[in-house]
């Protein structure tokens, strides 16, 4: 099988696999116990809490383990709207391509009488900082923009955002989930108030992710009960999960040059074989995008038809996010940057690591090709393109 | 060492660990994924889902997988109260001894408007059915009383609260995180609308559990996003230790009769042995108690100091539920059983399971003798205690 799903989830790094396995075995007690066993978990559970410190550039005691990425934004925003509306402040501004976990909250607190903006994401599948600036108002009590998007990879600007929520004094939350691993991702160098993160994604355990919280910013939990994780997040801690999540994170971020730039090569490899297609288009900017990140629109075909075709092949990519596949509607993420029905429901998105290789990668391109074009030879709507009864978009 | 918190946390069952690790290795896609190797972590999913649901008496659509004990609980009741508030029922019914993770959410509920009753818990332990009964009002959503007590392991009459609130037409949720894998718990026999669960109870793995909730019984989601769990639960699932908790729970149903009936056997043992120890008392009923469970209240010492010396012999065990370890406060459990400060503060649990040898029961018998005694020799409490200064309560 060549896997070219990354993004949707990856395959667990061996030291974590090991890690992980060792502390179920080993040390399976309680953190929050007195005794010496238990004890011993709780130096694992902060260990890990300052292994994941140090590689995101923040405090320990800045970093809230969670059961995954939705967890934490989930977290992360109806905290922000709760002390928000305690203030009188009932405004929020995102975009209009976020994760779910984020649009689905946001759409939510609307019903709580929240008011929400999104602003546009553009063709090159960007944010604009300063309409993000022109959006806030006096009751905005948080902004929430994604590091990088999960379907076209777009890497959004962070920094420039975050500086103008800093400077008017508002809230940022960033869901980090595509980006933590893959490219720098450091909070002592951006101003960020608010940080999600999921383990699976950068080859670390699934239903682990934690939370960055800056110091001095108050958070409210989502799940209460026990005083686990300073009262923020209840539940017996997940220490194996944990622990293995600390360890991937810390490989992620010792390779996270050498991995990128091998990555991004193949990326670019692809990009250039797949855009041979006619009629076809990159989704999302080529540069501003993460290294693993290939997403393309093909006039006339079924993205449905297409992925079961790769499969075939052994090849294992998707349409978009995992997520919300089993839908019929066409990704929310490519109509944002301004792609019709037709073609956002022809999409493939490839996202690789570096231990692809050249002969694998020349593989999805002719494969790709292949399958386009045999499924174009029996579609009616790309006769109707051919024919010229409808003009071609792409 | 001998382990006796099992009520904190379990060791994992070598078929669960067995599974789990098989599942992160082979078996690592994205269960929403189109592809086959997606689609086999599909069924990886839906295989476990039927087991739970097997073993509970449930139907496999009724069960939620979630990231522990604590979430379903804080789903459970905030799904039940923000379906209440549409209808203008804001009245909920639960007692005094709860986790935490029952009484914060309902604490917070209050805040947001809802009334809250507290039923009493009698000095057995256990809540009268015609009390809650009576507590019940026309504007009653949700009546929630846990299955097992986590601290003193009394059993509650399930059957017949249920039966009540079905008759008046009342939801009623339990936490059976104690209970599951260790008593009889079935879903199809119990009148019961929701029911929460924490593998690590049952020795599967840590961060992982359930909700049941009834069919035709609404439950909205407490962490939204992508369309998992038929949009009650968003997150990219955590297929290895979903099918590692399948496999504890299981085995724990498979073997739950012998099981219960040698560990009750070494309860006892240890109960007689204990009583031995002058001015103590058994904490709740004797009967109506989890196999597993030995809860004991000694006058003059505080509990903390019992444990770590027991701990310096190899015991592990606890005073009270490991998620409130570190604070000061005596046992919110211990007082709504009506034991006061002082003597709620020397509490001893040892939660066990059927591989403690008698040797090793009679060297904790043993053990704590000696430790009471030592400990009494200088308290201050205890002198005033045997000189007659104070009166003895126990």
């Amino acid at each position: 099988m060549i896997y070219a799903d990354n993004a949707a989830t990856t395959r667990m790094s061996e030291a974590a696999m090991q890690t992980m396995i060792s502390v179920m075995r080993e040390n399976y007690g309680n953190p929050s116990s007195l005794y010496a066993f238990g004890q011993r978990s709780k130096e694992i559970l902060e260990e890990a809490r300052e292994t994941v410190a140090r590689v995101l550039g923040a405090r320990s005691r800045e970093i809230i383990f969670t059961g995954g990425g939705s967890e934490s934004d989930n977290q992360a925003i109806r905290s922000a709207a709760a002390l928000g509306r305690e203030k009188g402040k009932m405004h929020i501004v995102s975009t209009a391509f976020e994760h779910h976990a984020v649009l689905h909250v946001l759409e939510r607190l609307k019903k709580e009488g929240f008011e929400v903006t999104l602003v546009d994401v553009h063709s090159d599948g960007l944010v604009r900082p300063e309409e993000v600036e022109a959006a806030l108002r006096e009751d905005t009590c948080l902004v929430t923009v994604m590091f990088a998007n999960n379907e076209i990879g777009t890497v959004q600007p962070i920094r420039e955002i975050g500086e103008i929520c800093r400077r008017r004094g508002v809230l940022f939350h960033t869901d980090a989930v595509q980006a933590l691993g893959h490219i720098p991702v450091r909070v002592d160098d951006l101003p960020v108030d608010f940080l999600s993160a999921s383990a699976h994604k950068f080859h670390g355990p699934k239903g682990v992710g934690f939370l960055y919280a800056r110091q001095g910013v108050r958070l409210l939990p989502l799940i209460e009960g026990g005083a686990q994780e300073r009262g923020r997040r209840a539940g017996t801690e997940n220490t194996a999960g944990i622990a293995a999540m600390a360890v991937a994170l810390q490989e992620a971020a010792e390779h996270l040059g050498e991995r990128a730039e091998k990555t991004a090569r193949l990326r670019d490899r692809l990009i250039r074989g797949l855009s041979e297609i006619p009629h076809c288009a990159l989704n999302g900017d080529p540069v501003h995008r993460l290294p693993g990140n290939v997403s393309f629109c093909f006039e006339g075909i079924e993205g449905e038809s297409l992925l079961l075709l790769l499969d075939d092949r052994g090849i294992a990519a998707s349409s978009g996010s995992a997520c919300t596949s089993g839908s019929l509607d066409p990704s929310h993420v490519l109509l944002a940057i301004g792609r019709v029905h037709d073609v956002a429901h022809g999409s493939l998105r490839l996202s690789i690591d570096e231990t692809l290789t050249e002969e694998e990668a020349d593989e999805i391109i002719s494969s790709v090709k292949e399958v386009v074009a045999y499924l174009r030879g029996f579609s009616p709507v790309w006769r109707d393109l051919e024919s010229g009864k409808t003009p071609h978009i792409l």
